[in-house]
């Protein structure tokens, strides 16, 4: 049986990052540049004023201070998006914040070292040549790679491409990500339910959330029943998705379908059956398509194991495919909080935690009941901590490696 | 002037929740419960077996070992969703993972511990009375409350969602955030340069991102030229958002006309106006509506401050009126990989820093510009590093506390 790592490294081996696509500025928040950006004129465009107050030439404040104050004529106006006059010899020009510097001027004096008497500046201090003057070009110039194609698009970087005229920007296509859930017992929500055995799922939905917080775009194909038929009518319509998410139907029961008929619809080539991880450990992966480029995850089919295989494998590769260079979700180093301790340590098991950060310091917090079916217990948690292989025990005050999947902390 | 934490204090003391509205489970990540979610059943909705296997009666099985297996007849089938047949003394039923326990049966033997010949199943080894059952009611009953309102929707919690029946939940709505950019030398993307003075705005849509990353609904108004008449017609637009936003006009330039113009359009009444940070000290905050319940926020205009500005003061306020109970960025305690010192300390600056994590802990480096118009140092950065006032110096290798703006680690 393939180890954590091992499984890892197949899935994202057979992982290609998808074509790239325009979209407007609205639709590129969180998406990964396809492009450099590069500028379109030098920033500031011009030398402007980085305060309020009076643009001079240096010459003619020397010496000045409160006791002798340099008086000087008050000519014109320099303001933002206007074309100021030329200073001439013992003038200045009033200037705000961001304006042009006059022709002639090369030092501005803020407005709260100056007085204003009678149509008369009265400049009280001398300041260095060139103070409070934002320089042509001082934050980037024309041409310069303002940020490189793969950076992920966040607030300042939706600014710059605005700013540097850019409505419409290449980025990494986003995966179509089919879900098909599968099992007799399995009910849609608003089903009646008509037999106690029935389940309501979850899993549908909790995937769709997960794909819709990777950023891809989720589609959920229907409920296929344990029959041939059924399972072959869903996997139909996953035929123009790129990645097919199984949940359900992979376990050894002679219900478990699914791992047989991907092959005979879809042509799927299972890379693997079984990972050495708990929860998850039936996780089927596949790829098909033209030249492989499709993938498939055959996720088990209960509520934990699933939203663990989909943050540990799946997230990865779907960002991969987005062109994200981060595919993982942050791991951190935590003080568990508790003793932990499990019976048969051949797997590498991920237990769920609720991770704390307080005086610098990460502090995880383990559940009692971590049965892979109980999904409440998902609902305090915020991180998966890492028990390798041959690790029977962590004690309470010793280092866990946590893989968070909620960093609002 | 205020300091940072008197000014944030006024903000959220002025600042309400908003009220609740109904979305669809496909709206619902990231929104903050407004019900607390209930139970409908009992989890597992019965008995059922956590594994593959043949359910069996405990009292037929003891002693059964490799050596001495016990031989039981097959009987029928349990499998999930079905109705299995009662259990006799000396049967066995096989049964797969989810599937109902059988009337009489008590234990599940997993496969991987029995052996079928001639239609007789092999039981090799003796487990305890009631190995492999999960018990009816185990996760939760129905009743229990599985989720509190005022909990953030994660995928965990759509799965919760669906498992219960909700197609729709209540949340807390969403604010409409208006934007509106002033100043004559900003033109909006696409427009022509007609002037070196011009400025391609880029707070307009990096704010509009930070609002949509906030998780609230932003609108760009407009923008508006330095004059009353081009002012006062945007902020007549602004009379059906919950928050306003202005980027510019707020220094002490004879320009600098939102101040005054959002008194007399919208009856704003101004809390505060200019806050000891830097950068964004000229930030200016109101109230107005008919119960003071929407806000108004006049942002400087250079686009660090702007960023800033929002992250520290808007964005826990936007939180608060969606109903979150975590409403500031994540802080966290850095290393400073290299010396930072300021001139002037009084004011609480916010220095862009870069951090990473690595061996269980988090390394800040500064920037060499730290010019509040330098929008570009934003792009490498994910942290704003807290220098209070009076603290001239932060030396190589001290603890800096940084409010982080993008977690991805």
């Amino acid at each position: 049986m393939l180890s954590y790592k091992e499984a890892l490294d197949v899935i994202l081996d057979n992982t290609k990052t998808l074509g790239k696509e325009k979209v407007f500025l609205n639709q590129a928040l969180d998406r990964v540049l396809a492009e450099d950006i590069v500028a379109d004129r030098d920033n500031p465009p011009a030398d402007n004023s980085g305060m309020d107050g009076f643009a001079v030439r240096y010459e003619d404040i020397v010496g000045a201070s409160e006791e002798n104050p340099v008086i000087l004529t008050i000519e014109g106006e320099s303001k933002a998006g206007g074309t100021p006059p030329k200073l001439q010899k013992g003038q200045a020009i009033p200037i705000y914040t961001g304006a042009l510097i006059p022709e002639g001027a090369d030092t501005v004096i803020q407005k709260e070292l100056t007085k204003v008497e009678n149509g008369k500046v009265y400049i009280l201090k001398e300041l260095k040549k060139g103070t409070n003057i934002r320089l042509q070009g001082e934050d980037y110039k024309k041409g310069d790679i303002l940020i490189k194609s793969g950076k992920k698009i966040r607030p300042p970087e939706i600014g710059i491409l605005a700013s540097v005229n850019k409505p419409t920007v290449y980025v990494y296509q986003k995966p179509k990500v089919g879900i098909i859930t599968t099992g007799d017992e399995i009910l849609d929500i608003a089903e009646p339910i008509t037999k106690q055995s029935q389940i309501r799922t979850s899993n549908t939905y909790s995937l769709y959330a997960q794909v819709l917080q990777t950023g891809a775009q989720p589609v959920i194909i229907g409920f296929a029943k344990d029959n041939p038929e059924s399972i072959k009518e869903n996997l139909e319509y996953a035929k123009n998705c790129d990645v097919l998410l199984t949940t359900g139907g992979v376990s050894v029961g002679e219900y478990d379908l699914v791992k047989d008929f991907v092959k005979e619809v879809l042509d799927v080539k299972i890379h693997f059956w079984k990972v050495s991880i708990k929860p998850g450990k039936p996780l089927v992966f596949g790829t098909w398509g033209k030249e492989n480029e499709k993938l498939f995850f055959g996720i088990p089919g209960n509520p934990v194991a699933s939203m663990v295989v989909f943050e540990i494998f799946v997230k990865p590769a779907l960002k991969k495919m987005m062109g994200y260079q981060k595919l993982h979700n942050p791991t951190i180093d935590a003080i568990l909080t508790e003793d932990f301790s499990r019976k048969s340590a051949d797997r590498t098991e991920f237990i769920r935690l609720n991770v704390e950060y307080s005086d610098g310091q990460f502090y995880a917090k383990p559940f009692g009941k971590q049965a892979s079916n109980i999904l409440t217990g998902m609902v305090n948690a915020n991180g998966l901590g890492i028990v390798d292989i041959d690790i029977y025990k962590i004690e309470k005050g010793s280092k866990i490696k946590v893989v968070m999947f909620d960093m609002d902390i």
